[in-house]
């Protein structure tokens, strides 16, 4: 699994290189995850054993400690608390959302330049590949030699080149379980349940609420992600049926389906959505940490649906929303064992790369090698252009046909991700 | 630990009992719990034994289904299958929210008296006692000797008479988890943030986020509970003065201070917060299942700190909310054992105190017997009233005296309750 193989499309750089020895920084950036630090001590514990390396430098909140020069030494971690920083979710050295500036970069070369930084290794998602780009470009401007390194994570899962991303497992299964409880939640008191889920433009972790489903009317029962346009027309009439066929409904939608909904809320003729304002330095809107779109869709049903249904059953319809929020990301003891695995492997796979092979810069992907039954998966290098030059979004095939479910197709996909789960109990029901 | 002392203010009905054989039913109300199936099984595995027993009839949907004669065969269930459904969160049988009338109560003593069915038992809360004691009263108007046992639960932690109640662990655990991840996030990730947590009247739940804290400046750094005024002046002062100490500021508020902002909203300025106007058959307002009280609390310091902070630092300053939400009740694996033992054993007591002991009516209530380092509690009876009477609060002595935080006293009383967290690493920050 650990073969690195010469890449098609490998720069012309990597040709004749020699070995490189000198300092190194390392800085995490973007959403923390629950496996972040698991690629941050893979890498260190790769570097301690080069004897090309010097110093290893903890950049604090990533490029924000760069330019400040606000390091950390983290040579003088010992390899018990190393191993507890691993399973310690949230970035252990502080994160960061800043884009850097040309400026910036020409900063942090004068930085490194002064204190013989060679390598750089940044963790984090596309922002951060990205961000890593700019340095190496600037650093082959000023013809310094430096190797700069993206190590990828994302809940999103929605780096390119990727088969999955470190990070999305964990978060997958955290959906999955949160689903479960509340879809039996659901069950208990019956109503319309509307769960927003993370995921601005991929809905691999919406459709993660699927994965610990263990009966065929088990929720959710309606997913909406960001690859589909949304009508909530069409969403009326999806969760009418559920209800009337269940007398319950679950749903579970991305938060990305807010810039769906905008497409076309003029001509369906509904109210807009009171949204916030704010963006980061990279253009993004604030989807989390507000419950904007769920508070809007339980509205929205409760206008159209609750009188409905009311009228038929003569009870009224209990609709309530849930955002799972930031809690998605770094939640303690819900941790997937492959994703912590392959989250440790891609940080020292971008260290031993780096230090060893033939690539001046570069990220580590990871390639699925094996089958459903036998999941295995291979580390491959790309150069950071591939991985920075978009995003990934769910295949087709993980989609349903009307777009409001997802397939079996993705179960598979989905499944040796994140771990099993508790095998629940059920009452016979023996009627008396 | 099972001796069920006899209790001083036990109902002079209980003198002379005669054994009383029949029938039985157990329902389920109320909030889903981790661990109510825990007390469905206690109380099932306890009257399989009993030969005053004939059928266990399962209502679903609570009261609900008792009135329907919606009935399941519970001597059918295998000791195997009933070992899965004690580990499974959410009522197995269904619950509701239905407060029954007197009429509904004529109606069930008719399906009783058809039915042949002597022992009632009712596991909920508070209202669910209340429900309880409504159908005691009327059987024993009608003369229709049958006893009626209410089984406690509640994630709120507010009935009388008990230390703490089945529920509480479980949900605690899940809050101090989420709460100690989302302060990892937010220590990464700089800024405000804002966690409504679920308490209508008692803020146990609330209080329980500080439970899995390991430094001195961990999170969250206020906690506000319905215990307590509310001013958002108060509150505003309050979160400059720890963003201004740390940089950052995780602030956790029970869902119930909605109702104490109220009061002092129009004495301060303040714009009031737009509620949902729906309430259930208790005539209580619903606060969950939106996110509107998180996000009037992020706006409100987004409109008076944002700009006050911008210009200090020169950053723009990150505010976000998350409202736990339904989570809180059901999340699976995220159990206390503790609570599950304790949510089997009041199912297991009641059904013996029921069929063996003196008494005709009541419930089980769980009485702390140990210091905090040997935790050790009782199961006693008590009469229906002394748990339908009323709601319980926090002590004063587990609310500091400033009103935004949790005393040691707190902590004491509900470590014991919730089971031990992982332990976190840290990088030990040498400065290079």
């Amino acid at each position: 699994m650990s073969n690195t193989p010469k890449t098609p499309g490998a720069p012309d750089a990597s040709v004749g290189r020699v070995e490189l020895k000198g300092n190194v920084i390392i800085g995490q950036a973007g959403g923390p995850t629950c496996v972040i630090n698991q690629s941050l001590v893979g890498a260190i514990r790769e570097l301690v054993r080069s004897k090309e390396i010097n110093d290893i430098y903890g950049a604090l909140h990533g490029i924000d400690g760069m330019l400040e020069e606000d390091f950390i030494d983290l040579r003088a971690e010992t390899p018990r608390s190393l191993e507890r920083i691993a399973r310690t979710p949230s970035s252990a050295l502080g994160s960061t959302r800043t884009k850097p500036t040309t400026e910036d970069c020409l900063k942090l070369f004068e930085i490194c330049k002064k204190r013989e930084v060679r390598y750089l290794f940044y963790i984090g998602g596309d922002d951060t590949a990205k961000a890593s780009g700019i340095v190496a470009d600037a650093a082959a401007g000023a013809d310094y030699d430096m190797r700069v390194f993206h190590i990828p994570k994302t809940i999103d899962n929605d780096l390119l080149e990727n088969d999955h991303c470190p990070g999305y497992g964990s978060a997958a299964r955290f959906v999955a379980l949160a689903s479960m409880g509340d879809q039996l939640d659901n069950r208990s008191l019956k109503g319309v349940k509307v769960n927003v889920i993370m995921g601005r433009r991929a809905g691999f972790l919406t459709a993660a609420s699927v994965l610990a489903q263990q009966r065929s009317d088990d929720g959710p029962h309606l997913i909406y992600v960001p690859e589909r346009p949304f009508s909530l027309d069409k969403f009326l009439r999806d969760v009418t049926q559920v209800h009337d066929e269940l007398g319950r409904c679950v749903v579970a939608v991305a938060e990305g389906i807010q810039e769906r909904i905008q497409e076309n809320i003029v001509a369906e003729g509904h109210e807009p959505i009171q949204t916030s304002e704010e963006t980061d330095s990279f253009g993004h809107r604030q989807l989390s940490g507000t419950g904007e779109l769920g508070d809007y869709l339980a509205a929205f049903i409760k206008n159209h649906l609750g009188p409905v249904v009311e009228e038929r059953t003569g009870k009224k319809l209990r609709i309530r929303a849930d955002t799972f929020g930031y809690l998605q990301r770094c939640f303690p003891e819900v941790v997937s064992k492959v994703d912590a695995d392959e989250a440790l492997r891609v940080g020292r796979e971008a260290a031993r790369v780096a230090v060893t092979d033939e690539h001046l810069n570069g990220t580590i992907t990871i390639r699925r090698t094996g089958t459903a039954k036998t999941y295995a998966v291979s580390y491959v290098w790309k150069p950071l252009e591939a991985v920075a030059a978009g995003h990934r979004r769910m295949p087709d095939e993980y989609i349903n046909a009307e777009g409001n479910g997802i397939t079996e197709a993705f179960r598979d996909y989905a499944l040796p991700l994140v771990g099993r789960f508790p095998r629940l109990g059920w009452l016979k029901g023996k009627p008396i």
